[in-house]
């Protein structure tokens, strides 16, 4: 029960605890939160930083994560993804498996860090490293935690990228499902201050301390100024179409691995052999290829790249190896960069294909892995093949830049994999230094988002990858409208009933028999409050002084892992003992009435981040109740 | 009351008429309004694109616009704010009144116009031009129009700048309060399209169709590749500061100003005098600061603009008549690019001063106008001076470019002033075609930012100039989060009672003196529905006809401009007939119990755009009612 994702309630329960705490708060306290939060921020923005400058030094740190934190911030939270823990873990699991050269990426890891970074910072302690500062006490919320999580998030692509704007927005455009102006500025703070911070830590490393003009971690070099026409739009859309198709594909290639997977490859020992497996045959397949397909170059002597002869005659250089076994950055940089000419237009085809193929298995095995380099690698090197093409077909035309398609291919291939449009465009201006060319890689992504779906849907699996798998997971997440034609689905259809309450006045024995059977997390209270019935008191006074002692900070110091029911022992004397539930209870819960419909009860439910939604009938009387999981079968 | 400002719902209301349609609707029709909404924006691109073009010769075209925007965006619909109407007024009121040069920009009549497109064109009609095309209507909506006009100002933006991705965000960061995947797609859809017809258009103004590297409208030319070192950080903190301490100055003084117009020049006459002051005033300033202070400097062959003599000795031109007698644009341009030694510190000083209390006395003149060119040029022009100060303390930095910090000035007092951040960033990038400068300006903008609330806040007006104008326009505008410390107020103290109710079966006469009374726009109905009992049928077969044809379309066609109750003339006989509001009613509204706290009441208010909110007790009785103004009177 411990590893099923459990919801993440974003609604403040308004009951007399809260509300006696609320009334002692001074504006002073409102001053203190904000500037702790911006504090928060500042810290998270250094750590993940820092972080980014070491990973830098380990290829392959540590898993993908992004779907997982997609979920985090959706309001399901997949069980240990923000704990240091995981974290540490896959580091030290990882750093050996995967020196082979998976076809893997870094910028998972970073995002997978910043949240964790983000949501370890803000609550100010660890359980797993055992310490315990007792600051940002505060922030023992799963809100205040969530908006944190989103601007760690941010912060791991703007270091990884140092895309600071970029990686804002992927935090917005593929996580963050609540949109909040303060939010927002507070996830652009972490972003710049993390970019700054790797920034420095990489002037000192290369020896030119302060000198701040480095990137992020990840830097496809910067374009001259790279103009286009009118002409070239369409051949731009074709691209983007190109890439959304190829994505299409990938996608459907890799649920039919994942699928393959999960069903047979359940055991631990499979997914190790699996993985070296890929290691063994992406070594073989690099290795074959250049011995198939040697494509021999003529050395230049300026270029300060190495110029490796390998089976090559003297003055020579294998251009194959140069692509195959340099890291997966170094090569796409040499897709963009080098000089018409460079390669072979077979050797790009044998590459493309299989890069795909391999990317493809790759990803989603038990070696996670970030997938942003892979696809832009098979982009880039389809796209300056197309950019070939292109300059054999109008050989005059100055503007049929492999380079330059290169560029515009791995953009419409990586767009095509993981379907952003408005961050993928910024991210790869950043990266890349290039405005110019801003306009047709947004058209291009554009492009390959529509031809992407178009094509998903047809093959059955019409998300990018990420959702993909969040589906394939059965994760209960919502997206950001409700199903369509879902209005002639009333409430019964959706809702559970019977539904199991307390009464205001609740027996010990039947409350704790319920939290022992631990299936549900929420239960309405049902009796009205009546302020002139007598009250009955819990006669044990060791319970009453309890009930008189709870404060707001019980609740918080325990956050977010409570002391299970297990653990409490109960006499079967105190099992008759009456207990008056009205201080816990949220005395304003939202409630719908039972003839609402399903886009209806979604908005509420979406709007408000909620976890459990009554639903009552005319009187106000409990009929039912909505979860996520419940929304979350209409799709 | 036809001009006060009034709130939109953009919660359906499930009442039978509209189920009765939704259960007609099949999966083509869902995908017909997508793709439908798709060709909106490309429609709303298109023709803010060509609006662009066009308003690029006339200087001054329409009135800033932008805090009616924002209100629309927020909920609030000043009256005629998106009519077309409205822009012509302006364009043609305006053209000939500011022609002797105030101290405006052009960006303003660009979101207006893109806002005012996009609410057209999303229509399929225009009441004032009176054509009617008889599609789109499934837009008809307060919601579907909202998300067209946040689009329209992101194109708006976009064309203005050159700038698409900064034109979404700032749509984002300044207009819209309601974030969502899908509408961010379609704005930044809009934005683009809209930054490419303008781009075909100039590219075909300027003799070289197709070539499409123009930006917007506005240009401030390209940097070459500036870096920035570590020192520089701090000195760039320190502009940032200065930027929000004279933003905050701006706001403060043109606060007053402002009060002092609507308490003393209201009549119309006043106004135009005070607009024709104004550009009499701003005229001879020019002239006197030249004549008083004439700067001349060397002509130089090479450069390819103006240099006019005027009162130079020969072979000299007067480098002040260049700054204050060119276009705002021209001379933030030079501001930024002429080399060092091109302007004396007496001028830039005199110039600052002067345009900072032109601009200040301008905006919220009758002649309404933009805000962006003058802050920029007001920064430009200190932030000049500024970097010729650190030339002088250190001169040998190399880093010390006057023209840099032009720049990082021009953004720092744009930021104090607006507060605004991610976008401005973003816009300054796209701008000026430089990203290596992003970080500098991003820390730039946010120190401005912080130092103008804290700045404004201890001078009485915390906020950025566009909410500031809105509040003293007293628009029930609703912030992003609930006010501080109002976990303490409960929803007695906020909501209306007793409630004007209608029962399930009303009487006609009832009805309409309510209706014609004109003081409220919803009314619970209170019956329960109990469906043994018979049911009271209309007795005029007129009337029940009518409410048997009543059908959505009915609503839609009328959107948003509904036949008033006046219109429609009852005999007495007639206003005894009974009406069954049950079809017409929402079966499921939302409601909040008694005892909730004004942050939760805020927060289902806000995050589901509601206009009216019913507070319930325990048994569902209506005890009162929450409007949009009920909750802005607490912030
Ligand atoms: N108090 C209840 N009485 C009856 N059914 C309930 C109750 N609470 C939840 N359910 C139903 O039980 C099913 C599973 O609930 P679910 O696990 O989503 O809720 P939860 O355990 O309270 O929250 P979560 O697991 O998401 O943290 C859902 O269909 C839900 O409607
Ligand atoms: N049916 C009603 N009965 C009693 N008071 C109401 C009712 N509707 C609104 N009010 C109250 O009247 C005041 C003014 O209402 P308001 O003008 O905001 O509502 P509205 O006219 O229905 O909507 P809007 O003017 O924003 O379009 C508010 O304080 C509101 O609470
Ligand atoms: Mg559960
Ligand atoms: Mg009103």
């Amino acid at each position: 029960a411990n590893d099923d994702p459990c919801s993440l309630d974003y609604d403040t329960t308004e009951n007399v605890i809260h509300q006696r705490e609320e009334a002692r708060r001074k504006s002073w306290d409102v001053y203190k939160v904000q500037a702790a939060r911006w504090f928060v921020a500042l810290l998270i923005g250094i750590f993940t930083g820092l972080i980014a400058s070491f990973i830098d030094y380990m290829p392959c740190a540590a898993g993908s994560g992004i779907p997982q934190i997609k979920c985090y911030l959706n309001g399901v939270k997949v069980p240990r993804v923000v704990r240091i823990k995981t974290l540490f873990a896959k580091v030290i699991g990882v750093i050996g498996a995967v020196a082979g050269g998976l076809a893997v990426g870094k910028e998972g890891p970073m995002i997978h860090s910043g949240a964790v970074v983000a949501a370890g910072v803000s609550q100010g302690r660890s359980t797993s490293l055992g310490f315990d500062f007792h600051i940002f006490e505060y922030f023992h919320t799963d809100t205040e935690k969530r908006d944190f999580v989103s601007g760690g998030a941010a912060a791991g692509v703007a270091a990884a990228f140092g895309a600071p704007v970029g990686g804002l927005l992927f935090s917005l455009e593929e996580g963050a499902s609540f949109w909040n102006q303060n939010l927002a500025w507070r996830a652009f703070f972490c972003s710049m201050v993390s970019t700054f911070t790797l920034n420095i830590v990489q002037s000192y490393i290369k020896n030119s301390p302060w000198d701040l003009s480095n990137p992020g971690l990840i830097n496809f070099g910067s374009f001259d100024n790279l103009g286009y026409n009118g002409i070239e739009i369409l051949i731009i859309m074709v691209v983007g179409l190109l890439g959304g198709l190829f994505g299409a594909l990938f996608n459907f290639l890799n649920h039919k691995i994942t699928l393959f997977r999960t069903r047979y490859l359940y055991p631990r020992w499979a997914q190790v052999l699996e993985a070296v497996l890929v290691a063994v045959i992406t070594a073989t397949f690099g290795f074959c290829s250049i011995v198939i397909n040697n494509d021999c170059k003529p050395m230049v002597e300026s270029r300060d790249e190495m110029q490796v002869q390998f089976f090559c005659p003297d003055g020579y250089y294998s251009s194959s190896t140069n692509l195959f076994f340099d890291t997966p950055e170094a090569s796409v940089k040499k897709l963009f960069h080098q000089p018409i000419g460079s390669f072979e237009a077979s050797t790009l085809g044998i590459y493309t294909l299989g890069y795909f193929l391999l990317a493809c298995w790759t990803y989603g095995l038990s070696v996670p892995s970030g997938l942003f380099i892979p696809s832009l690698l098979i982009g880039a090197a389809w796209g300056r093949l197309f950019g070939m093409g292109l300059q054999y077909v109008v050989p005059d035309a100055k503007w049929a830049d492999p380079g330059k398609y290169a560029l515009i291919g791995a953009a419409s291939q990586l767009g095509g994999i993981v379907r952003m449009t408005i961050s993928l465009t910024v991210i790869i201006m950043e990266a890349t230094g290039n405005i110019s060319l801003g306009l047709p890689i947004m058209l291009a992504l554009i492009c390959a988002k529509w031809c992407g779906d178009f094509v998903g849907q047809k093959l059955g699996c019409g998300h990018g990858i990420y959702d993909m798998h969040i589906q394939m997971a059965s994760v209960p997440i919502l997206d950001w409208e409700p199903p369509h034609l879902s209005e002639k689905i009333h409430a019964p259809k959706v809702m559970s009933h019977p539904v199991t309450v307390f009464r205001m006045h609740e027996s010990v024995g039947r409350i704790v028999d319920l939290l022992k059977k631990e299936i549900h997390n929420g239960f309405p209270v049902v009796d009205h409050y009546d302020p002139d019935e007598p009250q009955v008191w819990i006669e044990n006074p060791d319970f009453y002084k309890l009930q008189q002692r709870l404060k707001m900070s019980d609740f918080r110091d325990n956050y977010p892992r409570y002391p299970p029911i297990h653990h409490i022992s109960i006499s079967p004397q105190e099992r008759n003992y009456t207990v008056n539930l009205e201080p816990f209870m949220n005395t304003a819960p939202y409630t719908v009435h039972v003839t609402a419909s399903l886009p209806r009860i979604f908005r509420l439910f979406r709007g408000l981040g909620l976890r459990h939604l009554v639903i009552v009938d005319g009187d106000n009387l409990v009929l039912g109740m909505v979860t996520r999981k419940d929304l979350a079968r209409y799709r």
